[in-house]
C-alpha cells in the first residue's frame, strides 16, 4: 500500500458529492482552512482541518497554499494532425471561414494532415500536448475523434485516445464524432455519409468499446438538428451517451434536441435560446460552455447566468483545438468565467472541476474532495480560490497530485 | 571576451534599425530562414543565412527554431505592496469603481500596502516578478512609481527599481509617477499635491538621477489636462521625459497634449479621437498600448489600426499592476494584439520589440537584431511568428538569451 498525507494546506476549496450542482447550489463549495488530506493507492480516505491524525507513510507540504481538485477538461478535440497557424493572417483580415475554407483551409485541412498522420505520430503529439495540459493543473479530459471522417481515421484517432488513457498518466475520455463535418468525398453523398456513421461507425466503435461518447456538430452548413437526432439515437442505440455541439453560431434547435434526448451534455451554447435553456434544465443536460472560443473568434460569450439560474449545471472546458481554439489552459479559460461570463470563483470552480466530470461521465471518480474518489489534486501558489480566478497569464500550479503520486514537473514550454 | 554563436535558427524574425516603426513600416520585418548569430561580449556582432563564418566559442543549437529580439515590457507598475484578489467578487457583480475605492479598495489599498511595505520586501517581490517576466520573454521593461505617492515612499519605490536594474538579468528602465492619484492625506489640498510634485519630488528625483522618465494619469477625477501638462512641463525642465496615460476613459485632451508636449509616449488611449492621434503624429508620440487591461476590464480596444494608418509608432506592453491588469505575459498581449487590434504578427513583434524599446528610450541598445545592439533573443517552440500569436495560452519559451548568454530556466510558476 502506498499512503500520502497532504497537509498545511492554507485553503482547501472543492465542490461536494458525486453529482453535478445547479442553480445556486453551483457556487456552493466546500471551504477549509489550516486542513490536510489523506490519500491510499491513489484513493480519498479522509480529509479533515488541524493536526491530521496520520504519522506513517509519505507526506506532502502544500505551504499554506490553496489545494483543490485536479482540474476536468470535459472538451477537447485533442487528437490532430499539423496546425493553422497561417489561417491567422486571414482571420485577421476577417476573410470569412468560408473563403477560408475555399482556400483549403479549414477544418478540411485539418482532417487531410489527421488522416496523413500515422498512429504514432498522432501520440506523440497528443502526449505532449496532455503534458502540458496537465502542468496546467488538468489531470481529467475528453478527447473527441472528428478529423478522420472515414472509418480507418476515425478508429485511428479513437484507438490513440485509448492508448493515451493508459499509457499517460491523465485520464482520458473518448468522444466519437465522426460527425464532426461532412467530409469532402460524400459532398455530393450527403445521406451516404449519415448511413456510413450509423450503420458501420457507431456500431463498430460501440462494439471496439473505443468511445462512451457520441457527439455531432449541429450548425447550419454542418448538420441539421433532424440529421443529428438520428445520429445521437444510432448513438445511443448502440450504447454511446449523446453530446451535441449546440447553437454556436445559429440558434438550429441543437439544445432543445439536447434536452428531449437527455444528452449527457451540449456545447458552446453561445445563442442558445430561453427554449433551449428550459429543455436542458428539463432533460438534466449539462452545459458545456468554452469561453476561450469565443473569445478567439472574437463571438460573443454563453448566456452561463441565465443557465445557472435556470437550474442547468454549467461546465467550462477548453476546446483546444487547431482551429477556433489553440488553447489548451484551463487556468485562462477559468478568468474567462469570471471576466466575460459573471461567474464567482466558486461557480468557476465548480465549473471546471465537478460539474465537468458529470459531463464526461466521471462523477463517481473524480471532479471533487470526497472520500473513495480519485487523488487528483492540485497545489497552487494561490493563498485563496480568489487569487487564482485573479492572476491572468501567469500559470499558478506548484504541484499537480494525480491518482496519490506528485508529478514532476512537465516540461511548461512543448 | 567571451563569445557566443547561436546556430540552425529555422526563421530568424526582428525589425530592424534604431528608430520606433510607423505606418505601412510597423509591418515590415527582416525574416531570415536558416540563419546565425554571432555575439560577443553581450553584443551583437554578426548575424547572416546559411553556414556561420565563425568556429570558435560557445554555441548554442536553436535546433530550427523561431528566434526574435528579447520582448520588451514598456509599461509596469511593478512595485507594489500586495495583491488586490478580493475586488474580483466586486467586479463580477459590476460594483463600480468609485464604490470600491469607498470600501477602501483599488488603488488606494495598494497605496497603503506599498507604503507599509518595506524596501526589501518590494525588491523581493518585484525580483520574483521579473524572473517570471523573464520566463515568458521578456528581456527589459519599464516599471513605474506610483503607490507611495509622498516623498519617501515615491523615492524607496524608485530606489527598488534602480537596484532591480543592477542585481537583475532585466534591463528595468524607471518612470517617476507621483502623478498616479491624489493621495488622501491630500484630498482637500490639491493644490498642495501639485506643489509637492513639481517643486518637491520632481527636482529630487531628477537630480539623484532614479528615473528617465515623468508620467502622470490624465483622467476624469485623476488629473485635469492642464495639471497634468504642469507636472509634465515640471519633469521636462528637471530632466524626466514626459509620459502621459490618456484617453483611457475619458478623451479630456491627454492625447492632444501628448503630442504637443513631445511626449515619448501616450499609453493606453482606448477612446483616443482622431485629433488625439493626429497631434501624436505630428508630435512623435508612439502609441504605448494596453491591451490585457481592456481585456481585464471588459472594456473596448484603443484604435490601433487607425493610429497605424496615421504613421502613429505603436507599441504594446502589459500594464503589469494589482488592481486593473495582474498580469505580465506579454505573449498573451501579443495574441491579444492579433485578435482584438488585428494588427498582423509582424505589426505584433514590432509593438512588443522595437517600438517599446523606443517607447522607453531603448531603441539603440535592445528591440531589434542588429549590429551592436545588446544580445537579447528569445528562442521559442514556434516554427515560425504566426504560430507565435496564434497558440493561446502555453508558454512559447524555450530559451532566453540575455546579454549573450542563455538564462537558466526560471521557475514558472511564483
Amino acid at each position: 500500500m502506498s499512503s500520502l498525507l497532504i497537509h498545511n494546506i492554507g485553503m482547501l476549496a472543492s465542490p461536494e458529492g458525486c453529482e453535478a450542482r445547479r442553480g445556486a447550489d453551483q457556487g456552493k463549495i466546500r471551504l477549509l482552512e489550516n486542513a490536510w488530506i489523506y490519500t491510499e493507492d491513489g484513493q480519498i480516505i479522509s480529509y479533515g482541518t488541524g493536526n491530521p491524525p496520520i504519522t506513517f507513510g509519505e507526506k506532502l507540504d502544500a505551504g499554506g497554499k490553496l489545494v483543490t481538485p485536479g482540474l476536468v477538461d470535459a472538451h477537447t478535440h485533442l487528437i490532430f494532425g499539423g496546425w493553422r497557424q497561417n489561417e491567422l493572417a486571414m482571420k485577421i483580415r476577417n476573410v470569412p471561414y468560408l473563403e477560408i475554407l475555399a482556400a483549403g483551409g479549414g477544418i478540411l485541412s485539418t482532417v487531410k494532415a489527421t488522416r496523413a498522420a500515422s498512429e504514432e505520430a498522432l501520440f506523440r503529439k497528443a502526449s505532449a500536448a496532455l503534458d502540458e495540459m496537465m502542468a496546467f493543473g488538468t489531470t481529467t479530459c475528453e478527447a473527441k475523434s472528428g478529423y478522420g471522417l472515414n472509418v480507418d481515421d476515425e478508429l485511428k484517432q479513437l484507438r490513440v485516445i485509448g492508448k493515451l488513457n493508459k499509457e499517460h498518466p491523465m485520464n482520458v475520455v473518448a468522444t466519437f464524432m465522426g460527425a464532426h463535418a461532412v467530409p469532402p468525398e460524400y459532398k455530393e453523398n450527403r445521406e451516404g455519409y449519415l448511413k456510413l456513421l450509423c450503420d458501420e461507425l457507431i456500431p463498430t466503435v460501440a462494439s471496439k468499446k473505443l468511445a462512451k461518447f457520441c457527439d455531432v456538430f449541429c450548425e447550419t452548413g454542418v448538420f441539421t438538428a433532424e440529421e443529428s437526432r438520428r445520429i445521437l439515437e444510432a448513438g445511443k442505440e448502440a450504447g454511446l451517451l449523446p453530446k451535441i455541439h449546440a447553437d454556436e453560431i445559429d440558434p438550429i434547435g441543437g439544445s432543445v434536441l439536447a434536452g428531449e434526448l437527455g444528452a449527457v451534455s451540449a456545447e458552446h451554447l453561445i445563442v442558445c435560446t430561453d427554449e433551449g435553456i428550459q429543455s436542458m434544465a428539463q432533460g438534466g443536460t449539462i452545459a458545456c460552455l468554452l469561453p476561450a472560443t469565443s473569445f478567439y473568434l472574437n463571438s460573443t460569450y454563453a448566456p452561463a447566468r441565465r443557465m445557472i439560474e435556470a437550474g442547468v449545471p454549467v461546465a467550462m472546458a477548453s476546446d483546444f483545438n487547431p482551429g477556433s481554439c489553440p488553447c489548451l489552459n484551463l487556468q485562462l479559460v477559468m478568468n474567462l468565467g469570471c471576466l466575460k461570463y459573471r461567474m464567482t470563483p466558486e461557480e468557476v470552480l465548480t465549473a471546471v472541476t465537478l460539474n465537468a466530470a458529470a459531463a464526461i461521465g466521471m462523477e463517481n471518480r473524480v471532479g471533487s474532495i470526497d472520500r473513495v474518489k480519485q487523488a487528483d489534486f492540485v497545489i497552487w501558489n494561490a493563498p485563496d480560490l480568489n487569487y487564482l480566478c485573479y492572476r491572468l497569464g501567469s500559470n499558478l500550479v506548484d504541484c499537480v497530485i494525480k491518482k496519490g503520486v506528485a508529478q514532476t514537473r512537465f516540461s511548461m514550454s512543448r
